[in-house]
């Protein structure tokens, strides 16, 4: 078994690499020079302000370099992939924010054995060079139902931390005072991840196997072992069985709330879960909490605390009052904060009525008018032709395509006899174009019906009840193949039925208003060869130009058909004479 | 072969459902009833400007829901996964934005067939009903030498012709000057895509196979083909071939770039490529373009055109200029748009110097005193000691740990013997402890070593040259202790070497303070029997905690490597009377 491969350019450079990537690309952050240390590039304005440090291992950006910024963290310190940063640089980190003018300088330290000595080193060293530092551990993991003496882990809370204490040193306030707003916090804060994978250092195999559709609740972020394996559940469930429990009292790392209680939410992907999921189930979990009468005043959700590639999601529940949302809302520069409405979630109103225009032609109140019954007629001469060729059309279809182009028509003509049945043909061509296209676009589909109706839709309205001769007719067939040519994105000498809609279709109506009537059915056999035609050309545009030219013997299947309406109309005009 | 297990309640509801949380979790958001449409909740303030419509097939979130916002879309449609939203949809969508007041609508769609068809469908429609529409198309991939009839196709560059058009919208600017400006832009965006891994829509399998540590350029946003697959290649090395591609003349569909040109750059992952990895390419990706005499004006990076979970990341270069990036720069409140710095990433200075204040004491300026003879003798002492008990100490770990304990004493050992050659001993104890501190935490490593340099440091300060008597040392020790309670997390009754310094080097030295050194021996043994002692205590902190108790039935070798240490001190003091 080989380790996973991955974008890097060493297991050595990796973590050095991606620090310098994030300073580099956010003009807010600096790097501290020999030192895996992401600085605020405007250090000077922490001036009699207290600082902010965080950090920890690499493996979870964007945690913490992507949460330094104004009105969060002052500089943040990276270790190895999943290991703790050295002392020595986290030590050259507090100097740095103290030389800077810090008043003083707070660690935000997640519970892990490692990250708690190395802070705790760096913070009684930074102590005996007169620096002011105090230390907040974050201990949010509500995995374990009795939790072993290390204690609940730091989980995504943490990056809640960053920004409440923050907001509070921006204002200015103390150490302390930061410390003991920030401690009282802590208490309302749990979070609980579920992961559908492992995750692997640069380097080296997967920390742990988890069977292809298997899920593990209560992983650690370094893919320490969870609570409990199971198939993978409806999003619906799993986000409700984790609510649950989080917030179980048998447990005693459980977050107590209760109906009334306020809450902001982090939905957090621990690497590789689709957004499309991620969505899903911050849906659930919105539904979920407001089912137990929990208010949601915010909801975050994104990458914010990473198990490098893990395809899974964490939750994080952060009791809120106006205080705290306050400065959850305060603003910020840090690049991986994001970039969030300060309205509440629960209560507000988030569906509108759609426009009050109706979108459906009012079909009931057309009237009759002298053309009524020759595009009765025409219709149902086209309908009738169109089922006659649905096998051939099929057949040709077969030959370049998936085979259903004879049925995609037939399906249109349908439609079509249906609607004949019990609805009067309005005077108004316009009007009767407006209604095929409607049909042709809702019943018949795909690209097919989307041309068809787009060439309906863009004609209807060049010919109207009193304007309705060769020349309107001659317009509107103009703007049809228009659109069509424009948003169908071919043009003629293209093998499609556009190009043959294009080229024959026009023409032929183009004939009909020179020549009134007399020329129409030499035009329309023209039309017709045309299709014969489009054996010679090379597909360009539509599913048929993924198919190799040589393959292409046949008519193109949708020229054919169009050939066969043209048929159709002039069989029926020529019969008016 | 089954499908891949997703986090999602059903294939048929999962669009539905990670539409509604896209829009419950973000205040500014508002569904339209019955479609597929995400609009911004303050429509109201759309009157008298031009709306920003966008959308195409889901499964590439936060494409386009999350532009929604002032300053970016006015409303976004979603289709399928991978499918295009229905023009009823889009219809009902635009007609919501004219119906809020909007002088004209602007539809921004990826140059795929069906988004083509079915938008202009819509704007057919739309504009029946009187509606200003108009329509960019955004082709911007820069793949194939030769791009086939249907052009190239419309990714992730769409992000930034939404943010441009966004800006430009809320600025006040006409629909004919926004298309204008759009389509000068448009001329200098490209795209290019690398993936390790194929996608899967909900249900289905894998678009197509890609075999791990392969990797496959040039795909489409939804598994199309690419233009050549290889193994998958240094992270810079891959960058470089990408913008080589990218800017190739030869290529019809290249982006020209020369030297001095200036660029953003957007960094995006198309769904599972960890954020690690992600700031590796983006920092090769800035060095790359800078190498060529690019400037970089801005680089945003993170998840912006996803291909559900697909592991790789696309390149969109934007060439720009003043204008562009004030409308780059613009605020906008769309929850998708990231925090940016509008500092220009090129030729700002991005490295910190480290703090002047040596972290280092300064070792060689120390003068020695009274205390230095007998201080030197215990260290002597000490690491003899502990060299000889090398061999027990690693075999009392392997019952518990990982067999090292005797490897990293003795490595510690060493190491002071070494500084002992060529050091002066400082007549003030604390100097020497800070010594000790730093050689113990850069050579011993590991947690042991963390724990030691914890108690040195702590300790340090509360012993002087004047100030070393047994009430001094006492302090001392407790201050240590002290340290390695708080940030090790252990507390007497714990079986760690914590709870053995805490317990019995606190109290022998306890004792040497009453007794004028009298009973502390006794004390010492004390303290050696202490070790034997944790064999009934059950591991509740530090690595042994996991570690079943039935097998743990040994001394812990921590606490049997501090009684030695303080075997050694009481013996040369022992020896002094």
């Amino acid at each position: 078994m080989q380790p996973q491969k991955k974008l890097i350019n060493s297991v050595d450079s990796c973590v050095d690499e991606a620090v310098c990537g994030l300073v580099r690309a956010n003009g807010g952050l600096s790097l501290l020079k020999g030192h895996r240390v992401v600085l605020r590039s405007d250090l000077e304005n922490l001036r009699g302000k207290v600082a902010l440090l965080s950090g920890g291992g690499s493996g979870h950006e964007p945690a913490h370099g992507g949460y330094v910024g104004a009105g969060m963290l002052s500089a943040a310190v990276a270790g190895g992939v999943f290991a703790s940063p050295p002392p020595a640089s986290i030590l050259a980190a507090i100097l740095s924010l103290y030389n800077a003018g810090a008043s003083g300088v707070l660690l935000i330290v997640k519970n892990y054995t490692g990250d708690r000595l190395n802070f705790g080193l760096a913070a009684e060293q930074a102590r005996n060079h007169g620096v002011a530092v105090d230390m907040v551990i974050v201990a949010e993991d509500c995995a374990f139902d009795r939790p072993s003496k290390a204690g609940r882990r730091g989980l995504c809370g943490t990056v809640l931390i960053h920004k409440l204490a923050g907001a509070l040193a921006q204002e200015g306030c103390s150490l302390d005072q930061i410390v003991s707003k920030v401690t009282e916090v802590l208490k309302g804060i749990g979070t609980l991840g579920v992961s559908l994978s492992p995750c692997s250092v640069p380097g080296c195999l997967p920390s742990f196997v988890l069977p292809p559709g298997d899920m593990e609740l209560g992983l650690g972020i370094h893919g320490e072992p969870g609570i409990k394996r199971s198939k993978v559940g409806f999003a619906d469930e799993v986000v409700k069985t984790m609510l649950d429990h989080m917030t179980n009292p048998d447990s005693q790392s459980h977050l107590p709330l209760k109906s009334g209680d306020r809450v902001v939410v982090c939905v957090n992907n621990l690497g590789a879960l689709s957004c499309l999921e991620m969505a899903i189930v911050a849906r659930a979990a919105v539904i979920c909490l407001e089912n137990r009468g929990v208010e949601v005043a915010r909801v975050m959700s994104g990458s914010f605390m990473t198990s490098l590639e893990m395809t899974g999601v964490s939750l994080t529940l952060m009791k809120a009052n106006q205080e705290t949302l306050r400065l959850f809302d305060a603003k910020t520069s840090a690049p991986a904060w994001p970039n969030l409405s300060s309205v509440c979630v629960t209560g507000r109103s988030y569906i509108t009525d759609p426009p009050a225009t109706s979108t459906r032609p009012q079909e009931d109140t057309y009237t009759e008018g002298p053309l009524s019954p020759v595009m009765r007629q025409v219709l149902q001469m086209i309908c009738s032709t169109l089922l006659d060729k649905q096998e051939e059309l099929n057949s040709l279809d077969r030959a370049a395509g998936d085979g259903d182009c004879g049925n995609t028509h037939a399906q249109a003509a349908k439609v079509i006899q249906e609607w004949l049945q019990d609805h009067v043909i309005p005077g108004c061509p316009g009007q009767l174009l407006s209604v095929l296209a409607r049909l042709v676009q809702e019943k018949m589909g795909g690209s097919s019906g989307a041309l068809y109706s787009l060439f309906l839709t863009a004609a209807a309205g060049h010919v109207t009840e009193t304007q309705s001769n060769a020349a309107a007719w001659a317009s509107a067939v103009h703007a049809g193949t228009q659109a069509m040519r424009r948003y169908g994105g071919a043009d003629p000498g293209d093998r499609t039925m556009v190009r043959d809609l294009l080229c024959h279709f026009h023409s032929t109506f183009h004939a009909l208003q020179n020549s009134e009537y007399t020329k129409s059915f030499s035009s329309f056999l023209k039309a017709t060869l045309g299709a014969e035609e489009t054996r010679n050309l090379t597909a360009k545009a539509g599913r048929a130009s993924y198919i190799a030219a040589e393959r292409i013997t046949l008519p193109d299947p949708g020229a054919v058909a169009v050939a066969a309406i043209l048929r159709a109309v002039v069989e029926v005009l020529e019969a008016q004479k």
